[in-house]
Formats: structure tokens, C-alpha cells, sequence
């Protein structure tokens, strides 16, 4: 209910989710109000569907913690209440970011030792994939915070052998005594651990370099960095459209790299990337761009259902438990 | 000397920036027995442009202390003790950022109640351009550090009307109670200081949506949203070739497109945004990229001639004596 765009892109996103995935059924929490119309036409995937209705809705200006203390009526409070008691196997919301982690801490739980959880969100690179954690959950971070996003990040980049994944912690610079005190503190506890593949410092730029597997930061600096590279891909994307219609030459030849520019837009599309999971809680939380479309809101519930599959919570729990915080 | 480059391409932006300003004559400090032989070919521009020999380097590998401390001999020593000597006007090195501040600080001094110099740059938006500070010369900045950067800026983005450069706060959300205890007194200062023109806080992702003028952060934060804006920026180019490249069919539609890719490699280009100013500083010191190329190197000198020719440090001066630290 409460993403940037309203529960019609859930809807559809969750129409195309069931017909791909006939293992996996839904429950949209919400004003049935707004969701039953939608499915009247579409008979037979409605049992697949449920609609457990809401009254109430978190908005995106929300205090998290007023939401959490008022809001027990509100769609994400009723659907991370049905993770809580087992009714459902996961939980996706566009919605407000603060108060969708601190419902979720307070019903879901965290894992010993956790904190807050972790945004971990995946980011295309030059060559696959990186895991960039934290994005904001956790503006200070101590070094025993960013040694526990280190192991929950391998965990998630290598399913199968996470001390495989290639760890590095963000910095401004990558010689070794470069940084504040608590990355230093990080570095030793980090390259102590043999259950990590620690690789150094790198600098922002690497991200997208694919020089590491899971890049560890606290959540300030990884906001920064992710709302940064947004930025920019939207600024750049606007600029292949303004020359695109700059004039009629332009136009023309525009038109016939047609399939050309429609490649690159695919290949660059944020969606493809969408869905940022908690990790540190017992059960698997996703949480969708506000903006998503429905093919991004689509990735992020496929996401969802790969972390329930794999077991994610559970291999958290046994990676973290192993250490002493 | 010292940039990745070398000095090849230092020699060649100086030809072309002293045939381009009859107003302004170059010194290139430095090897003489690599520099010379450029010239030797170039016998009517030779007199514009004069050579000051060092028999040292700073490294870009080297700390910067110990090269403040030992590396009196180098070119980037003696570059910066022609600019304290007045021999020249300003100073411009793609050489070790650390050293260079360092030495700056030392010979050519800041102005009282600046700490170290603040890092400012350029950075090309949807409408203009905003001047990103600080970018890395201050890891960890006090609420004052951050107002004195807003005026730094401020004097920098517009130098006609300072007070109505709109001023912003990076911070991971944009509302008033959002972010750690720094931002929040640094927002007290800003707001309370009526030659300023403060807009409140943003997020990273509105750099280069032009919302203001001048944005302003500790060098920590700055360093990482610049450096993940150039990994993207970076990213999204080579994504751009290889689509162009990845099959005969694409190659032909990349052929007829040419023009077009070419106008937008030249609007995106970042050698046009080359040139970093340390304000604060008592007099011009400019840091060019390490792997700047001819084109950007010019760029940074002409960054140079316009804030001599603007008298930017004495307005700095200016900005800065109103006000108690």
C-alpha cells in the first residue's frame, strides 16, 4: 500500500510472479477495497492470491517509531505480524524504509548480537555482481558491527562456500593504514578471521569494478554511495535522451540505433536489481525501491522467494553464532 | 612529475594553454632533461613558458608526512614555494593529493581558523554544475568545519551574489531531524548565518539534479559519493562499448549512430570538470585527477588563471574574518 506508486504495480507484479513461479502463493496485505477489483477478472489465478485486508497504511513521511507504536492496523505491521506467526514464509514492502525495520526488529526478530539489521542490496558490476552492506540500517557502526555485515555478506554473495566470497571495507583510500579508527579496528578483525576471504580496503569506484564480492561500509557511507550512483545513472540517462532529441539529426539517427539504445537501457535497467534484504532477522524481509515498477516490485519478490529457498536466515544464524560479539 | 601520466601531458596542455592565454605564463617545475627536449621544437612559444628544475619527485605511493619532511627537493615542494615566494600566481599538480595538501598547508599556509584545506569540486548536474565540499582533505568535520565550508562555496559558485548560492547539507534523508549530531548543529550554524542561502538537506542521489549550488559534507562522505559517481559514470561507458561491440549487427547500427554516441561522449565527458580548488587556503592550489589527460590537465589550468584572475582566496579571506570559530 504505502510505495511510491500504490498497490496497482504490486498487483500486477504479483499476476505475473504466480504464473511463473507455481510453488509460491501470495498474500497482498492491504485496502481490499483497492485490491479485490483487480482480480475479479482474473479467476483463475485468484487462489493462488489471498488478500488479508488492512485499514490503516504506514506513509513514507511516517516517524518509524511513532508507526511502530501506532500503526498495529496499518498493511506492513499485518504482514510482517503473518511472518511473525508463520502464516507466510516471507515478507516484500516498497514502502517506508525506517519504519519496515523497526516493525520488522520488534516482530521479526534479530539474531543475537545483531543490532539493527543490515541493508544488503546486490549492485551490477563489471563482471557479475556485488553485495554493498550496510545502506543505511545502521548510520555508526563499531568494527564488531562491520566484522558481522562481513560474514552475513559472504553468506549471501556464495550460497554455496561463503568464505569463497571476496570481503573489502569501503574506504577513501586503500593502503592499509588509511581510514578512521574504527575501520582499522574493522581491518584487524576482519583479516583475523579465517572464515572470510578479507581482500583490503577499496575505494568507491571499485564497486563497480567487481574487485570484491560483498563491499562492507557503515550505512551513512553506503547511502551515500548507492544514492550516488543512482544519481548519476539517472543524470546520464537523461543526457542519452537529450541528445537524442536535440535535433532533427539527432532524431535520425537515434531512430535507426533504435535497437542499439533499447539493448543499453535493458542492460542498465535499475529494476533488474531491485530488492535490498535485511539481514540479521530471523525471517526473510525485502524491502523494494519506493519506485519500483513492476518489474522491479517482480524481481524483488523473485529475490524473496530465492532467500527462503536457500535458507538464508538459517545460515545466517549459524555463521553468527559462531562468534563472540 | 608526478601524475600517473607523467609529465608528457603536463607539457603539452601547457602549449596549448599558453598559445590560448597571451595573459598568462607557465613555469613547469620539474626534470629539465625531460621537459627541455619538448621545447626544443617550439622556440616561439619557449619564452612563455619557463622550467624550473627538481631533482626529486613526490610518489603517489608516498606518505604524506614523510614526504613534507623529506622531499624538499622535489617539484612539488618547489612548485608550491614558488607560489609562497610570489614567483607565481597559482600552483596546479595532478601529483599525491595527502602531500600536496600537506605541503600547502605548510609553505603556502591557510587562512586562521582553517584547519586543513577543504577539497572542491566542480561536478557537471542536470541544469549548470555544483561545487561538491569537502571531497577528502578532512575525514572527520566539526558542525564550524562544515559552515565554513558553506561560505568557502559559496564565495566559489557564485562569485557576484555568495549569499545567493543555494547551499545544501549532505545527509541520507532530507528531512530536518535526519542524520547524525554534526549535521544537525552544522544545520543550526547554516540556517542561523544570514549570508547564506541554505535549502536544508539532501540526499546523494540530488547532486546532480542541480537542486543547489553548493553541497556540502565532511571529506569522508564527499570522497565516496564522488568516487562512486565516477565508478558508475565509468561503468555505464564501458557498458555503452561492449553493446556497441557485441555483434556485427550492433556494430552497424553503431557505425550510422557515430556522430551521436560522439556528441554524448563529449557531454560526458569528465575532463571537462577537471581541476580541484583547496579553499581555505591563502593562495591558488589546484589538484588535477592523478590520470588527467591532456584535455583535462588543461581544464585544471584554466580552473587556475579564472580564480586568480576572480581573486578567490582574498574573498575566502574575506568570508571567513566575520566570523568567530
Amino acid at each position: 500500500m504505502s510505495g511510491d506508486l500504490g498497490p496497482r504495480i504490486v498487483i500486477s507484479a504479483s499476476q505475473k510472479f504466480v504464473a511463473r513461479f507455481p510453488d509460491t502463493d501470495l498474500v497482498l496485505v492491504g485496502d481490499q477495497t483497492q485490491i479485490l477489483p483487480s482480480f475479479s477478472q482474473l479467476p483463475d489465478l485468484s487462489s493462488r492470491i489471498t488478500v488479508l485486508h488492512a485499514d490503516d497504511v504506514v506513509r513514507m513521511d511516517d516517524d518509524p517509531l511513532v508507526a511502530l507504536r501506532q500503526k498495529k492496523s496499518s498493511s506492513m505491521w499485518m504482514a510482517l505480524d503473518a511472518l511473525r506467526n508463520g502464516r507466510v514464509d516471507a515478507c516484500v514492502s516498497a514502502g517506508n524504509t525506517g519504519a519496515l525495520l523497526a516493525m520488522a526488529k520488534f516482530l521479526v526478530k534479530s539474531f543475537p548480537g545483531t543490532e539493527r539489521p543490515a541493508i544488503c542490496k546486490s549492485m551490477p558490476v563489471e563482471k557479475g555482481n556485488t553485495y554493498l552492506l550496510d545502506l543505511g540500517g545502521n548510520i555508526n557502526c563499531s568494527p564488531s558491527q562491520l566484522h558481522q555485515f562481513a560474514l552475513m555478506g559472504s553468506v549471501l554473495a556464495n550460497m554455496e562456500q561463503p568464505s569463497a566470497a571476496r570481503v573489502a571495507l569501503l574506504n577513501i583510500g586503500t593502503e592499509a593504514q588509511k581510514g578512521t579508527d574504527v575501520l582499522q579496528q574493522a581491518q584487524s578483525l576482519l583479516s583475523a578471521d579465517n572464515r572470510l576471504n578479507y581482500v583490503g580496503f577499496v575505494e568507491a569506484n571499485s564497486i563497480f569494478s567487481g574487485e570484491a564480492d560483498v563491499i562492507v561500509c557503515d550505512g551513512f557511507n553506503g547511502n551515500i554511495a548507492l544514492k550516488a550512483s543512482e544519481g548519476v545513472a539517472r543524470f546520464i540517462t537523461k543526457k542519452i535522451q537529450a541528445t537524442t532529441y536535440k535535433n532533427i539529426k539527432n532524431k535520425i539517427l537515434a531512430f535507426f540505433a533504435q535497437p542499439l539504445l533499447r539493448q543499453l537501457r535493458d542492460e542498465l535497467d535499475p529494476s533488474l536489481y531491485n530488492g535490498a534484504t535485511f539481514l540479521g532477522l530471523q525471517k526473510t524481509v525485502i524491502k523494494s525501491h519506493g519506485s519500483a515498477d513492476e518489474k522491479a516490485f517482480l524481481h524483488a519478490l523473485i529475490v524473496a522467494r530465492e532467500q527462503v529457498i536457500q535458507g538464508i536466515p538459517a545460515r545466517i544464524q549459524q555463521v553468527l553464532s559462531t562468534i563472540d560479539f
